[in-house]
């Protein structure tokens, strides 16, 4: 984690001094005496790009500075408080699914301080569905009903889960798994790499785990937007959402490939490549081609480096999207879900 | 105080219900549950007309509902966040200006739960020169040098106070008054009703006592703008501070003059009026005009409504204005002005 600390007294960088050890473990931290006038512009700087921010001094003075820069729950980093005198931690942002509770509980431990958790799940004891969401890797495509969840479970009703896996370990209380009859009406949340934006109630909670790879061969040269239209294509006649892909695969021929790049940067995934050596290594049935074994010495690029990359199962075999000069393969693995964090 | 609170769950609402009658004995206060997507609307609504905001629940919740209307140290309502099991009251917004700090001591106290208070003079036992002031009805023009007066006292550094009134009590650790030599240079707060803006140093914090009463005579039917260049100009040549004046005074047929009227909204200024019988029955010289008594029975408005407002003394006599239709005097008032809150 990218963790940046400001303080603005002689005791505070004290303070900071001690975070930093004791933080500097297990995350990246730097921490910084702010001078004069010099708070916005560190505040700008750090927000978006760090994963958590920790200001020794007033809430009233983090509040003010990282007030312009709030957007959205899921993607705001972490930010605690800690009093000058490092009496109280506090999380005052991104308390789950940004990590600033547990963030805060690991400052409270190593200064010796009250931790003030005011999120309604935690201080109750109660399932937050957020943060086991986020220690599942679980993306939330819809947070404005995190709430709605909670409030279900805090007034101490039933809340349904439906998922497309299993999930390991003992039911939180009040919570219960595939119940209902075999449809998505009347569950609470949906475990799924299928897209259900455009079919889903809105009140129901949307968590997509991300386990689809994609293998992609295509033609030198090929551009941004070949790319990305078969890509979606194929995944919207799958019907599974793109916040599902794990990551792109090739050949390493195409590690340097501008539209698959371009790609991997605009749907922030990882893209990785395997030698041809590494490819043929691969036991099973791919679809052969005569003509790439002629170009690149392996018979099929987007299944096996599919495979190679995900270790998982095909569930697309090659794709030759129309004659775009692409070709697409999915594989999945299965995502490892429990209940505890 | 206007203090509006805000809960989200069924705990909540009972907390919300045990503060709203311990602090409605010295408050107008209201309770309102939060229904689905209100929030927004809510604090849109509160942020501006009240003195404080409570949100019982996460600091999150509040932090990101109030973030659209902060504006600054001097304007803001108090906002204080109480967890939804009352363990904790936090004031996260105006600690000091707006009352926060005090208002979350309340609470804690009403609720037994535990003040977390992170400003650093209160935590560290410092005099706390912006709350002082706001007890004391003086204006802060630069809330930017709060922080530096702050920071002096914080490392143990003199702080030196010039006030052109005398300052009952005993003076806080480490804060002289009137000690170096008789200019505004190398003093950190300056205590005046003089319009000092142009020849202060950036780094003095300016402290303006409401002490000014401008009483006003006018043709019928004056307009605005006559009446706010006589006033201005009158301030201007006396090297006064707009935000000296506490309020406006003239005879009763003046009462719904419209360009007073309009000067008092603008500048948020109570506007009073006398009849001619209480003007008359005050003593002491006054500057008179036949044709004045021949219209209103009143030999004198503007001085006379200023003294009979302020009960001070006349500090400017009446000015013509250069003929503008309006005639203005100014009284002033001793503050009254001591350490302890």
């Amino acid at each position: 984690m990218k963790v940046s600390i400001i303080a603005f007294t002689d005791n505070g960088m004290e303070i900071a001094y001690k975070l930093s050890n004791s933080l500097s473990e297990s995350n990246d931290v730097d921490f910084t005496r702010c001078g004069k006038g010099a708070l916005s512009t560190w505040t700008e700087e750090h927000f978006s790009t760090n994963d958590a921010l920790i200001f020794i001094g007033a809430i009233g003075i983090a509040l003010r500075a990282i007030a312009p820069y709030i957007k959205t729950k899921t993607k705001d980093p972490a930010v605690v408080v800690v009093d000058e005198l490092g009496q109280f931690s506090i999380p005052i942002l991104s308390g789950h699914i940004g990590g600033a509770n547990e963030l805060a509980l690991q400052i409270a431990e190593d200064l010796g301080s009250i931790p003030v958790i005011t999120t309604a799940t935690d201080i109750n004891n109660v399932f937050a569905v957020d943060t086991w969401a986020k220690s599942q890797g679980l993306n939330i495509l819809n947070p404005e009903c995190i709430k709605l969840v909670s409030s279900k479970l805090l007034k101490g009703e039933s809340v349904h889960v439906k998922s497309d896996y299993p999930i390991q370990g003992n039911l939180p209380k009040n919570v219960y798994l595939n119940d209902l009859e075999d449809s998505n009406a009347g569950y609470d949340v949906i475990i799924t790499h299928k897209d259900l934006e455009n079919e889903r109630k809105n009140d129901t909670l949307l968590l997509v785990p991300q386990i689809i790879t994609v293998g992609i061969g295509c033609r030198k040269d090929i551009s941004f937007e070949a790319i990305e239209s078969s890509i979606l294509n194929i995944l919207e006649s799958e019907n599974y959402h793109i916040l599902a892909i794990n990551a792109l695969a090739s050949i390493d021929k195409k590690a340097n490939e501008k539209g698959i790049l371009e790609f991997a940067k605009k749907y922030d995934l990882p893209f990785n490549t395997y030698s041809a050596e590494e490819l043929n290594s691969l036991e099973g049935e791919f679809t052969k081609s005569e003509f790439v074994k002629s170009v690149v010495e392996v018979d099929n690029v987007c299944e096996r480096s599919a495979i190679m990359e995900s270790n998982g199962k095909l569930i697309r075999r090659k794709d030759t999207c129309d004659g775009a000069g692409v070709t697409v393969a999915l594989a999945i693995n299965d995502p490892n879900i429990s209940w505890g964090k």
